[in-house]
């Protein structure tokens, strides 16, 4: 194209998919939808703007600050979703409340954070994932779970593993140590940024014995398999936290039979970064990516901000950080092969548009010349728009 | 679920896909991208927010009273996309500007238009089309129209017309007619609304001669086939009027050569909402639906706004007009079925997931209960689900 110097830019945090990106990028989502399907998910879509205050009625009002906000023609403020558990929480309470329990639900979409953009998270990102809604206890978050690592397998990553803690065990240890409320968000703070340093300081002027103090600044650096739980079990007393060791025993047991123990560790210090959450929870994790590739957990009070009561677990896998783990691991075969660029010379338009439709009938995709071209000139254009093969009609 | 009266309220002009629509839409969707790719074209997805300034380089000023508008951190002004024309012009002659010519692009995705939400078209929309970029005259042309009837045929619909105009007859009659600015837009609009009643009154103060007024009050009930192209050759003397014939002509050879001319109807009177169009226009028509399923025509302009001269050509289709022409025709069986519910008894939890498991990797999607149910509880669950199968994996 003829070109001056003026290249339009687009917004912060934002981005375009070139058309090998976006050829991966729908590859990688039709997987992911044809497998929630055969584990008996359905999709909902729910609208990219909804209603400020649904959206803080379901995340809490945290939520609010990193939000793209607007308002309507009528004055009432809207934003642009954030995630889609929200969104997804208010269809199940209103328009599918009478649908047979439980619902298993999953999307495929865009979400919008108004945060510093970072390695494979834009402001506006891609999320696929499922809400599990209406099963309490270990049955549904173990299915949930198994679906992430086969997410993972369906999108073509080899490597990777879930961590796996339950903030309930936390809690527990939080509210038996008598520490303020102040101090315990502190805590959790450090836990959630892993801020050893800074854990350190907290604990030290909190009152809290020696042996829970060093129990609290173990917890972030510490990852182990099935023994760590019967570990955990001795170092607290308190009912609740007992009761997450034990919840996570019975998921581990589970996730043997769907046969995907070795992706999983545990990790006692995961709090996610949404306040939502009750039970179980998880991150999924591939090494060379110091971020993570899906998340989720229980959220069994949500549903209550919407007027139903219903116990919920879920997940969400981002989309172009799965798009980067690939790149990393040297598989990004998933783009589509172009097959044929079928050219003519001047008079033998008809005879190119009648092959190219034999050619689509037959399932190839088929690029037709524009303008009449050479036989060489052909060759050039294939290879430069990378069609595995010419077929240039002739003459006569 | 546990209900109170509260219901949570989405936008105006926003709507929910529920688990049958959404999955009709991602047929539909995913039918149309695999058309896509056959016929060479590679998708491309951009941001959902642009600078307020690329969509109005593109779509001129006028687009702006019906955009969502927002303001950045740093005082920016954006908006959600109002087409996806303007956001590929806009990748075409940036990040694209390399690319071998021509560039065949297509889209899939969701645009926001703050206007009186009607059938099938709420404020936020799906599209599917394609922009053909740096491909002059009718081979182009006919490609993109062949591709919008491939489009109507592949997402299921039997009975549709394109109605195929060009924006340069109308503008040839126009400046042969002397009329001022103001009165040319004033018959254009009329012509836009099909308001026959208004284009006479405008016509009778006009001064422009008896034939032109009648030319000008058939046009926008004048429908016909190819002869009409030859009846209205004897009706316009203007070089332009006459350039828009003759290439209309030849695109309509082409179209016989793709064998959809049986669905292509020629209709003088199309002026397309969006003012970039320079060359033919079309839209497509289907039985009992009072509104285009899809519509495109040629820009050659539009890409010099962005800095990049090439010519350029494409269309739209409409997701919901679509889904919503398919309910009216009865061809709602596009959702796909759902296969086995698995259910268990106390103590075999582990069976049923490795069964589900086995089931699953044969294609088919199953839900594995969430709870311990009896056989009677497991075939109402089945039915209410509506799950083709039952499998209840007995006690031994």
């Amino acid at each position: 194209m003829n070109q001056n110097e003026f290249v339009p830019q687009i917004p912060y945090g934002t981005r375009d998919f070139l058309p090998r990106e976006a050829s991966r990028k729908r590859a990688i989502e039709a997987a992911l939808a044809g497998m929630f399907v055969r584990w008996g998910y359905d999709e909902v879509v729910t609208p990219t703007i909804e209603y400020l205050d649904t959206l803080t009625l379901g995340a809490g009002c945290e939520v609010q600050q990193n939000l793209f906000k607007f308002f309507d023609k009528n004055n009432h403020l809207l934003a642009l979703r954030p995630d889609m558990t929200t969104p997804i929480a208010r269809v199940a309470a209103s328009r599918l409340r009478e649908s047979p329990l439980p619902l298993k639900l999953f999307y495929l979409t865009n979400v919008f954070r108004y945060e510093q953009a970072q390695a494979g998270r834009q402001c506006e990102f891609y999320q696929a994932g499922v809400e599990l809604m209406g099963a309490a206890g270990p049955t549904g978050d173990a299915e949930v779970i198994a679906l992430a690592v086969e997410s993972m397998r369906e999108a073509g990553l080899a490597e990777f593993q879930i961590s796996l803690g339950q903030v309930e065990f936390i809690n527990g240890i939080m509210e038996e140590s008598g520490l303020a409320l102040q101090q315990r968000q502190q805590v959790k703070l450090a836990m959630l940024t892993r801020d050893l340093v800074g854990l350190g300081e907290i604990l030290a002027i909190s009152g809290l014995s020696r042996e829970v103090q060093h129990l609290l600044q173990r917890i972030p650096v510490w990852h182990g398999r099935e023994d760590m739980l019967d570990q955990a079990l001795t170092m607290v007393t308190n009912e609740k936290s007992r009761g997450a060791l034990a919840n996570l025993a019975e998921i581990y047991q589970l996730l043997k039979v769907y046969g995907v123990e070795q992706y999983v560790t545990f990790d006692l210090g995961i709090i996610r970064d949404f306040d939502y959450y009750t039970g179980m929870v998880f991150e999924g994790y591939t090494p060379g990516l110091g971020f993570p590739l899906c998340g989720g957990g229980r959220y069994d009070q949500m549903l209550n901000s919407f007027g139903a009561g219903a116990p919920a677990t879920g997940f969400a896998l981002g989309i172009e950080r799965i798009m980067l783990a690939l790149e990393r691991q040297g598989k990004t075969d998933k783009a589509e092969a172009k097959n044929f660029y079928v050219a003519w010379p001047s008079g033998r338009l008809a005879a190119a548009i009648t092959k190219a439709g034999q050619l689509r009938k037959s399932g190839y995709s088929v690029e037709v010349a524009c303008q009449a071209q050479t036989e060489r000139e052909a060759a050039a254009s294939q290879t430069d728009k990378g069609f595995e093969r010419l077929i240039y009609l002739t003459e006569d």
